[in-house]
């Protein structure tokens, strides 16, 4: 049984590499997670928990390659950034691509108790994501990527905030996209507003602008420590770059730390930390590899 | 903020299409599977359950794609081959790629507790998988890709075998190491034989050969359905292609019913029974699906 | 100045390698040709000096390069097919590509003078040519390939020998245009016999069904040698392959002579013997290399 | 003989799109040329007759492509810099890469008699060039890239001259290239000047940095107009870039003129120079078209 009678049929793989010096971005799209989501009762139009969820999905594809500057997620996707200068898997497009589709999703099912148990939600059937890679050869461009993303999340939540609250208030899904035909954002602002008593600008700012995650050192309790940390902010004008220039810049001062504040509550920095500590106390002394996955079901 | 000032970065989404008319090899395989093996205590060399939940997760991608014509696994690796004419996601790479590792990796997950709770391991880390596309243009490239891979699994098998086996009897791994080294394979099944009283040509033949997935029409209770069957056959002679004349050539007549035999107990046809008895059953009349995969967890 | 500095600006070479085992269709287009055939007062609707000079640079192509298994030319564009097996340049496509253009073309002027002297036509500016790859899997998609080229001549050539009889006749361009909207073939074939008295059948078939390029054994004077060899033919129907099965199968018996008849008397043939002849008399002992174009200018 | 059963086979054209706003390089190398240059009695080190021509085909693409920011050439070679935002042929590459070989290819051949009249050189065969395209995502990497080809000539040119003044001397070319090897460029310069006198710095500009081909507004009788204007210049350090501004920005000042100064005599200065005379004193009213080519002949 000769291997080598074979083995030219290695010769057909023609992997593409990924050019030099682009920024690399990784998108993870939801496969039928309108369904998905009625599966499993999620709430409309957004549903906290499930949104959570994907930031633990997130946060763990960030955990394993160093290279990723900047993630954002929103809705059922989530976008990686690989640095201009990224050489994982010597950027290989089909490994990259298909790893981080892979390890998302295993993390997604394996967090998945974690934030749906006290909702008492089974997974009735595992979900999927596709992925794919766009390159983007300068910062301006890579910025109108994220930026794209945000004003997307922006137009569909506005939309689907006054839509649900229609059909909450006694319309039926057709009369309530009848409805909001052809109005624009300020028409659903005041509808919003005037019919329900709601000022979006106050609905909750993970609705309303999705989830950054950004590498960052903290202090918790007088230690300093790296985080995957999420932020909630608006990353289309130039504040967002100035505040993180790390993004863009990686030689960029990054000793500064970081000021949790409010989002220490979050559950994917609760998580983190609580690994940590787990470690520290000496729980998992016989793994002791860098994976913070590990440590999640004891 | 406007959506359409951003638009212009879809534009340098490069979307690959695979060349129409040739086969299409998706090959998923396992991303650190020597370590994901020790932590989960998997059998060496071969452990019967880890290679039954892989059958698991390829019976899910083969139940995804119906143009999917054979499936073949083997250690942490799976092949599924499209057809040449398969039109799926309009023959785009990433998406395909990427889809068919998620996919896999949420069946495996899946599935874990199904084949591992009887044997009480619980997942510590989750698995991941990448994954690759390679065209072969003619019939005679795609059968020698799978003679490939099974010779493959001959080679590594048989190398296995004998090495467990002389750890087992004492040697350290790097003693076995070395008394392996520059041995032929009659070397080895001599050895194998003289020394621990195995005939390798008895070895288990799901670790001698892999699997093979083939969605076959068959008779269970005297009705007709269609399964992915688990064969386990030699496919690198001829007669494995005269006797399933389908997978080359999809016009060949397919009313021809499969004998399952022995492999009706194979674990993913009694899996595949027992949903199709629940479904009938109306156990899941809300839920009349395509998807086999729901019905899992109830 | 140190190169070593610089030379990372390599790594951006993607230089795409063609997919093994796959027919590669290299075609020839000449760019803005409408306006070369005017300004070099072509006659319409065919010029046969200018095919001529089309199959010189299509010979030129096929001595270059031995795995080309048929070439096909029609109007200003020849197509040039390397065998599934053809190795050249490691099939490296920008080389290819650009290569077989630049051979094209030079050839192209190289031939000027010998074909249009005699008309006095000197080149007012010169041609150029653009050029794609194309792989075909199987060999019926090759064949189809070449049978829709050979249809599109056929199409062309009826629709432009009415347009330019019409116009002959007196008719403005535009008004030509018009009666011929919307006829089918059998139209312009009665319209061709009826009002001018032309079985389009008589046409000469160099105009009809293009030029077919193959390498050959001939007799000359009793010497068998290798010749490119202009066939006029239909290449649609199964007649043409069987004649000719070297094209698809390399392993074909070829030492069959090809019988020359009465296309001994086409100009790239008495080219090619003319070019022997003088090499056997020793007109060129001083350089004894394989191109046949050296000789061209003495 | 319906065109429509075939024409599934355009499905098979896979035109990769260049990268958006990447910098292109086409990059134009001759084939064979050292046999070339020999067959022709091309003067070594350096022709610059023939160096001439490579300039007078580099100026025709330059002519043709508006969105080409800069050419250089050296030796058989020659690179043309598309601009970020260049959409010629959509960025098809194989259509760009091809047509670039093909129009530098004719107009070397149409210019020879231009060049090499005067020596009477008639061509023997005709010269034929590849073509790449190479991808720059940052001005940084576009720099570097022309940094690395003239640093390239740097290194060839006084090596050659050196080792072609050592068999000038008498030495054999193995004895000559022995005599160099492991020699460093100061070595090399040191010995040129005490054995023949020669200081490197003194050798012609054309020789030691190549040709760059900018378009530029120049006042020639006190008209202004644009010409493809050559440069024999260092590109390496800031100084030219600073000089040429338009080069990275398009949008920099370019109503500056630029000094024509000793270029005024250079070859492709003054045929441009004649071919606007002939048009304005209207020599060619028939033909007002936009190619300056096509006055070359009369």
């Amino acid at each position: 049984m000769a291997l080598s009678r074979f083995e030219y049929v290695k010769q057909f793989e023609q992997e593409e590499k990924l050019l030099p010096n682009c920024w690399v971005v990784v998108r993870i799209d939801g496969k039928g997670f309108h369904r998905f989501c009625n599966v499993h009762s999620f709430t409309k139009p957004n549903d906290l928990d499930a949104l959570q969820l994907m930031n633990f999905a997130g946060m763990t594809v960030m955990q394993e390659f160093n290279e990723i500057a900047i993630g954002y997620g929103q809705s059922d996707e989530y976008s990686f950034v690989f640095r201009r200068e990224a050489s994982v898997y010597q950027r290989r497009r089909d490994k990259l691509v298909s790893y981080v589709a892979s390890l998302f999703t295993s993390a997604y099912m394996f967090h998945w108790t974690r934030v749906f148990d006290s909702r008492s939600i089974a997974m009735s059937y595992p979900p999927s994501f596709d992925a794919r890679a766009v390159l983007y050869p300068t910062d301006e461009n890579l910025r109108d990527y994220l930026s794209w993303r945000q004003a997307d999340v922006h137009v569909n939540n506005l939309y689907n905030t006054t839509f649900w609250n229609l059909v909450a208030s006694g319309l039926s899904n057709a009369d309530a996209e009848k409805r909001l035909q052809g109005t624009l954002a300020s028409d659903k602002n005041e509808l919003l507003f005037s019919q329900f008593g709601i000022n979006y600008n106050n609905e909750p700012v993970i609705y309303r602008k999705g989830t950054i995650l950004l590498p960052k050192s903290v202090y918790v309790k007088d230690k300093k420590q790296r985080l995957i940390v999420p932020i909630f902010d608006d990353l289309i004008g130039d504040a967002f770059w100035v505040t993180h220039p790390e993004i863009l810049d990686k030689r960029a001062k990054t000793d500064d730390v970081f000021e949790l504040a409010e989002n220490l509550t979050q559950p994917i920095v609760l998580y983190q930390l609580t690994v940590q500590e787990r470690r520290k106390a000496g729980h998992h002394k016989a793994e002791t590899t860098k994976s913070v996955l590990e440590t999640g079901s004891s």
